[in-house]
């Protein structure tokens, strides 16, 4: 299976390189002056692979749904350990997070769509 | 900062589809039975800028290399944590992580190259 | 040591299922526009063992109590981790988490009261 | 949702308590001169609903079976770090682990058969 | 190398043992009454070395800089999991941590000043 | 309560730095080819604290115990977590760790040794 073409479009555009003070050495950045705001943050991607996979896929999928649903819950899992995974992410107390896949034959493969709030 | 195009091959070729059982429902493999060989898996993927993002990061880079660095150990670190991103993965005892950055300027942007080894 | 009639009993009474969308897909709950309330859940516990095992435990406490004690710290940080365990449970701000261990000779075994609060 | 009369029987039956040295003291066990051997363990439960929760769930679980798949993944996950759980455990290399849930409607509930190997 | 003579000093001067309650018991405070405040702590420390280890860190550190960022990485990282390995914190939502690791050569060795923020 | 005087002393002495290559870059080594030894680290360390704090520390510890109890839990815990903490560190499945704390009222305070073995 090909992880092919992420694309990642979110609502955090930075203008410099927030994690970089003036002397280019890497840090956190302090949020203790900064004001509550909600913030969305949504990505899509598409996970390609070949027809007879993708067929298997469904057909595995048919009874009971699992593959989608465990990478689902691995996304919403893995959204909650991002201050566990960016070194210096801030820990974020996340309101809401979800994977939305779709299987779409035209591609063959997975559209995915991640929303985080925070 | 666009992400874009990222290429995945590993030596782990699934023809079939391994973490689902006969009636479809996922399941974590058993590998009790399974001899110890060594397993080497590298990916490889072009993380794309605009070339002044890039030449800020390379400026930032000069005098203390952090920003780059920051993403290796972040690689190396996340290696790890694979068994508690992917929920049906067995615990691994890595012998090696590696993730290499090089910043391409004909891209414009930074090549990466990830290699696991058990 | 065998495991007996742990009965739950918390002030989280769903009345449906909350964790499903319409369509009946698990998600984790929105809780953006949810006013911040303090909320308390109190679960109680049966330990049984026969009485023999009981006094050993008793035996290896007199001097040192390490045995509850090792228990408790285990609930309250099994407590700090529930967003990694219950995979659609939001990563929650615990005020309080607390594990009271009680040795009863009439059961005999140990009644366990664990309290979070948010 | 109430959990009841959950049973849990191994094949881990210490005749004394080996996590407690000659003085109390709790310790982890050192396993440095033990020789690898193939252990399972087997842990059984029933978690009791009433009907109309049930009932829900089964309708829930219709077109894509979610609740019951988030709950083995769970189940599965928790597993891999019951190191984190329980603290004088060792890290232990599983080589197996999996959670069957089976609806039962002459309970009402749901009847789950965790398995474990290292 | 050597690790010698870490004196920590902090904002956080406990007069009496807030961790345990009246009977000795060890537990968390309830947090849910106190006002939300600004609480900064700093600590200091030396990291003792021989001469010849610190030129070849230095020497190492020419290029690329890495062993000092390795290590100001692994300063915040492990700052972030403070309520993972302190059993009875909270767990709390750090608005800074950071690390400054500066070479003095009068030591011989690295003076590390390490700043948290709630 | 003031931390003091931490000399941790191993069998781990490097004569170079192990943790970086020829060009200086950070790398985690790679153990696929070396031989499984048994290794035994032991650091010891002395907690310095007034008088009086002692004698609320041993106060609170008559009873039960609570206070070392839980310093030794969160040793073990924290042990086991070493790979998370030490960016380029391995996985390491310790077979035994453990922290030995002793009141000694000369100093005043607490001896510390801690083990692990690999």
């Amino acid at each position: 299976m090909d992880t092919d073409q992420m694309h990642a479009s979110g609502h955090n555009h930075a203008s410099g390189l927030t994690h970089q003070d003036a002397s280019g050495r890497a840090r956190m950045v302090d949020t203790a002056s900064k004001q509550e705001t909600e913030r969305v943050a949504v990505a899509t991607g598409v996970l390609r692979m070949n027809a007879d996979t993708l067929s298997k896929l469904r057909a595995g999928q048919t009874p009971k749904g699992d593959p989608l649903v465990v990478a689902q819950i691995a996304g919403v899992m893995g959204a909650k350990k991002t201050a566990d995974l960016i070194p210096l992410c801030h820990t974020l107390p996340l309101t809401k997070a979800d994977v939305e896949l779709v299987i779409d034959e035209s591609v063959p493969g997975v559209r995915a769509t991640a929303t985080a709030k925070v």
